[in-house]
């Protein structure tokens, strides 16, 4: 699967692309849709190089593209990317090659495709598809049992965890992508004994550190996904963001799971980093010993084991105090128990269709390490134990103010490094806009 | 909130409009999106009226219509009607009064109006809007309990529903319109005792009988919506078959709700029946002496406490052999605990954001009675008790080959009986196309 464009030698006449610690060098190229800051401008699809976007439609008008590329340019820089999605791993392949060619130190192209430039410190950013559904699932072992531990401590280990990646369905309308700045959500939730609830401000707001990927080309309703071929029906991965309210949750959940406990808000990094520029990052999910062989429908095919990427995800946080975001977590993404392969089958083996530009998350991210937790609602142990920041506050619970920063990147000897830029989000007082 | 156009007086140049046992006479007027079957023709937006089709776009092109009400008919022309149910109440309320003017008895159009009807019998239907979002609650006092009864017989009543009304995110992708023939989903569950799970057609495949709302204009994130405003922002109603797969939800459902056991399809009637058409039929919620009052976000103010609707449902079965279908529920949505109108406010009560062309569905419709059952895993009992069908089969859950049909219809002296036509499926074998 690798190929000339994960070479790292390759350098781009986009300087700021070749540093060292760049999120975006020339072999990632991830995509977005994009405007100029405040210019009330068409939304429109761009591609990440250093730090700059390529407009990809003045691009693609100069007619440097052919064929293949030419329609997956045309498709990534329309204001929503659904087509670029359905037009499936070929097309992407052949408009990733083309921009490697026509990004590199000293490509031809290069004095004409400046003009197409535009600085990300000028840009904004909006959800990058027409989102259909949103999935979320529960992928890590860890975050189960940590929770578990909190709210059934006698049972921590949920039964059917081991065969089958749970889910629930979430909700698209409020997913936003970074920056977006959200007042604390009120809501019902019942005080420990009390005889009735009552309606106010979440007093136990959290963050959820998760990946989402964006679903490919998708499947006709009634039709499977061989878990061989799931992996060509993603296009690409981007951090998440899972607000959650543990207050109103724990009031909520009996029997049908989370619902307003999440869908005020989900926020999502901008740029989609693609199944091809993570190649060199796939790795093997790790089996526990103890763990049953998956059902048949669920098992990786020989030479497609490697479905796991090891992306380094990182959550800081800033409070309204504090001169910097400081760090609480630090995790792989390689220690998911189920793949995103797995999760696309088992998402359509009742004959659900899945559809260009759906949504799949992870669930929190968490490790057996207490610098490994991916929420809130683990690290300080469901409230009971409030954590230290170096800045001598404590946090069990978001306050208004604290602003939240995921970052993930993938490094590997021999290979560029591959960032995903950042996700983030301000908590404000309940009732500011 | 009644006017001329509830008139029961008003009979149409339709001719098939007028007969006393109609649907769709001229006080009804539902919105839906057909073609010609077949045809391969465009969809487009058309009115329900009597046995035929009111195809929109070439009767506004007539130019019959004038300002709000020729904008109206413009959007309710269109393929998806996301537009009509974002432009609020008025511009409703004068399409509706402007068809009703044109379609009645000795109307000047109706030369020309004859010329833009279709046969309801050679037209065919898809969703009739985009749904960005589903969400299902669970509404219905009598199915909460008898649900509980066969879940958790020592704790039937969940300690939540009479404050909350419980809900879940459903599918949008696999929404699909009456008449839909569905290959029996496959899936992963556990027979009792069973040290692993295993895969493979569903063996407890049952119904839910519903109703669906389609969301109006909506808020914007953050924003919630107040009870007293909460009926503006319901554009109308269809009937709801929410399918599930029994022996699937039990093995998944814990601890993140239903998934896989709904999400592989729901089936909806293809006509919205409006808000307006349903006036004469609103009720007040009837409430349970031993019931808690609301918290006041969700209680109905002074003039709006009228919130439920009056709505005939039945459900029939149709198997194999049978001649027609047998009746098995009848059952008024009248007897939700929950309005539609607390639903939506309690959905936005934390910011999130309603949009135009949302569904929500009202969760299975349920009464105290056997005969009001709103799916078979009630009428059996867990599938302990299989029913017995008037032509001497049994029924524990669906089999392949059985074809559910749902009505719904209201009626109230002195006004015209307004029907919501039917919703329809037929369970084919597994892996059937």
């Amino acid at each position: 699967m690798l190929n000339t464009t994960h070479d790292p030698q390759l350098t781009s006449w986009v300087a700021s692309a070749n540093r060292p610690d760049a999120d975006f060098p020339i072999q990632n190229l991830p995509h977005g849709v994009f405007r100029r800051r405040g210019s009330g401008e068409a939304w429109r699809g761009g591609v990440a190089i250093g730090d700059q976007v390529l407009d990809l439609g003045p691009a693609a008008a100069l007619g440097l593209f052919d064929g293949l590329a030419a329609e997956a340019a045309a498709l990534a820089a329309a204001p929503q990317l659904n087509g670029l999605m359905a037009a499936g791993p070929v097309a992407w392949s052949a408009l990733r090659a083309a921009l490697s060619q026509a990004l590199r130190e000293r490509a031809p192209q290069a004095a004409r495709l400046r003009e197409c430039l535009v600085p990300q410190a000028d840009a904004e950013h909006t959800v990058p598809a027409q989102i259909g559904d949103f999935t979320d699932f529960l992928a890590s072992y860890d975050h189960m049992v940590n929770a578990g531990r909190i709210f059934q401590p006698a049972h921590p280990e949920l039964p059917n965890f081991r065969w089958l990646p749970i889910a629930y369905h979430g909700r698209s309308s409020s997913i936003d992508v970074s920056g977006t700045d959200f007042p604390r959500p009120l809501g019902q939730t019942r005080a420990p004994g009390a005889a009735a609830p009552s309606f106010g401000p979440s007093q136990r707001l959290d963050y959820e550190l998760e990946i989402g990927a964006f679903v490919g080309p998708g499947n006709v309703r009634g039709r499977p996904i061989a878990v061989g071929d799931a992996q060509a029906h993603l296009f690409g991965i981007v951090l998440l963001n899972d607000w959650s309210a543990r207050d109103l949750q724990a009031w909520e959940a009996l029997p049908l799971g989370p619902f307003m406990a999440k869908n005020f808000l989900t926020t999502i990094s901008p740029w989609i980093v693609t199944l091809e520029a993570l190649a060199p990052f796939l790795c093997g999910l790790p089996r526990r010993a103890e763990a049953p062989e998956e059902l048949p429908y669920l098992r990786l095919p020989p030479g497609r084991e490697h479905a796991a990427f090891d992306i380094q995800l990182e959550v800081a946080l800033q409070t309204a105090t504090s001169a910097a975001p400081m760090p609480l977590t630090r995790r792989s993404a390689r220690h998911f128990h189920w793949s995103l392969a797995q999760m696309l089958t088992h998402h359509a083996s009742n004959g659900c269709n899945l559809r260009p530009g759906d949504l799949i998350g992870s669930g929190t991210q968490s490790g057996p390490n207490d610098d490994e937790k991916g929420c809130l609602l683990e690290l300080s142990h469901g409230g009971q134990r409030p954590i230290r920041l170096p800045n001598g506050e404590e946090r069990a619970f978001l306050e208004d103010g604290d602003t939240v920063v995921m970052r993930g990147w993938c490094e590997r000897d021999g290979f560029a490094r591959i960032g995903f830029g950042e996700c983030r989000g301000t908590v404000l007082p309940s009732g500011a806009h």
